[in-house]
């Protein structure tokens, strides 16, 4: 006998089937160790996302909350994606009326059409939000919802943001991107709640942030379900259906999820009863907001801004334990390096 | 060396082992291949479901759908629970009134509360579904969304069926549990869209359907943010948000899903729409109506009945290719032997 090695065979088998398993499990284990927020940097947000998420898993712990209630919401303009200088869906718009201008002879003459048609955006502007919902619905209805979502998924496909040259799909926030996957990996269901047009964003949510359509909570027109050429259809039409933006928020999220959201992400003030009904519930809550304070690799702006304005929610945060994240401090890469 | 057994330890363990991994495949092939519908009885109605279901998950064959977009939806009343003689939740609304009627003296002279409070359904009948709506709207709000839940869910828990005396949460179909489990043990996701309140389901669609309450679309009254006793909450209104019924539900759909299911199942004339709609997108499609022909296990009623009126669809549905499922005929048992 070996006394070297004094092993039969088949024990050396096991002794190395374990080690490779040993192995395997320390890899696994080296995996999952690693920074799941590599996009985020320092003090508080990161370390505050990555406590709570410890909190509300941990079965053991005081904050443990069941799977099914990890509800997470977050606004999309400025929190997922770029808002600046101006709401995508309002460019969508605007090239919209464009093309649709020659159906429409008294655009030419009529505010706030007339300002989109000749590039003056000042007139545009001077239209305010009344104006704003006037093009929404001029350019929003009239059409089955499949006929929609295409038309927004081609104006997505080939129009490019004018400071970035990129594709507005591409100019989603990395570290979002991270987190959403984050929370999914711990267990929770992911929603966007935004003052944006539902239908304009449910064709891209899945391929742009792992957010399925039934997961996209957002404003809209009244559809009708009518049988056009002989097929039924539903139709859009010229109508508010719902305004999910400020105190809309929490009632979206009544209608459509059901239940009380234990984190929520957004970047505006008007996101703040959103997040103020997160923060209402009972057990560990999570709030937060986006602060752009980014001028070079994105944008600087907050109180004054014309969209996505953050104003009264910084003066209240400390007050309330609401996070404000620091694009510029908090944010070590903006978008995706890459991204089809 | 035995020749019986020529084998080294090590081999022999091999084989043993491998032996054991067959037998556990086997075991698992054999559970694979188990009936998943026991409750379900012969043609048409089990094997059109099977072959549906085999050939939109058959990734080679031509009918396959990506898991993402198998989505089936479920009427309630009738479909998944009993709704005969009166809706579940026109009793519970009717309970209500009784239990407000001290706070409410004019309901004693006023129809249809009166009718409710002196068990004079006939009185009732006759106000028509005006009259229903005016129930509801009295009894459905006034309160938090909490405190409705919690109202809901008493009310289920202690209120017992008359012809079966089992509570209503008992009541549930068993061959629509088992399709359910199968659906999404095959990718589906399963969703209720019922003409019933949003709110009164979704207490209990998880435990009673495995459906969580973000996948229950329903009738809604309007809620509001308002911030009660220094809280922020919703407070449900006496205004009519949306009916989600007949030309209601492909509505609901489109603002719940956002995407056309693929498998629709009701039980009325008021589900033809929803039927309709699903039947008319791309590819393969499934559209069932429950038929209630079993007035010793359940109930018999069709045409001329005052729930769940089904007759046009009975006449259509030859034509169309929808799928009539007798309870009599098609379902072996009706409902679960036990359910806490």
């Amino acid at each position: 006998m070996n006394l070297i090695f004094p092993l039969h065979g088949s024990q050396l088998r096991f002794l190395l089937s374990s080690f490779v398993a040993i192995l395997a499990i320390s890899i696994c284990s080296v995996a999952d160790a690693a920074d799941p927020l590599p996009s985020w940097n320092g003090e508080p947000a990161k370390t505050a996302i990555l406590e709570f998420v410890a909190a509300v898993t941990d079965k053991n712990g005081k904050d443990y909350v069941e799977p099914a209630a990890r509800i997470a919401t977050f606004d999309n303009d400025g929190t997922l994606w770029v808002e600046y200088p101006m709401y995508t869906q309002a460019l969508f718009a605007f090239d919209r009326v464009k093309a649709l201008a020659p159906q429409h002879p008294e655009w030419k003459t009529t505010q706030p059409f007339k300002g989109v048609l000749e590039g003056d955006m000042k007139a545009v502007g001077a239209a305010g939000m009344k104006g704003l919902m006037q093009i929404i619905m001029a350019t929003h209805s009239g059409m089955t919802a499949a006929e929609f979502d295409q038309e927004v998924s081609t104006w997505l496909a080939t129009t490019k943001q004018p400071k970035f040259k990129r594709l507005y799909t591409e100019l989603v926030y990395q570290p979002q991107l991270e987190l959403l996957e984050y929370l999914r990996a711990n267990g929770f269901k992911t929603f966007i709640v935004s003052g944006g047009g539902m239908a304009f964003m449910r064709p891209n949510s899945e391929k742009l942030y792992g957010i399925p359509p039934e997961q996209v909570v957002g404003s809209s027109v009244v559809a009708e379900f009518q049988v056009k050429d002989g097929k039924p259809a539903l139709v859009r039409t010229p109508k508010i259906g719902f305004i999910n933006d400020k105190a809309g928020k929490p009632v979206g999220i009544y209608e459509h999820i059901g239940r009380r959201p234990i984190l929520a992400f957004g970047n505006s003030d008007a996101d703040m009863q959103m997040i103020e009904f997160t923060m209402a519930g009972e057990g560990r809550r999570l709030g937060l907001f986006v602060h752009h304070t980014d001028a070079e690799r994105e944008y600087a702006y907050d109180r004054k801004s014309h969209v996505g304005t953050l104003d009264k929610a910084l003066d209240q945060a400390g007050a309330n334990d609401w996070i404000i994240v620091s694009m510029k401090d908090d944010w070590i890469s903006i978008f995706p390096s890459s991204r089809s």
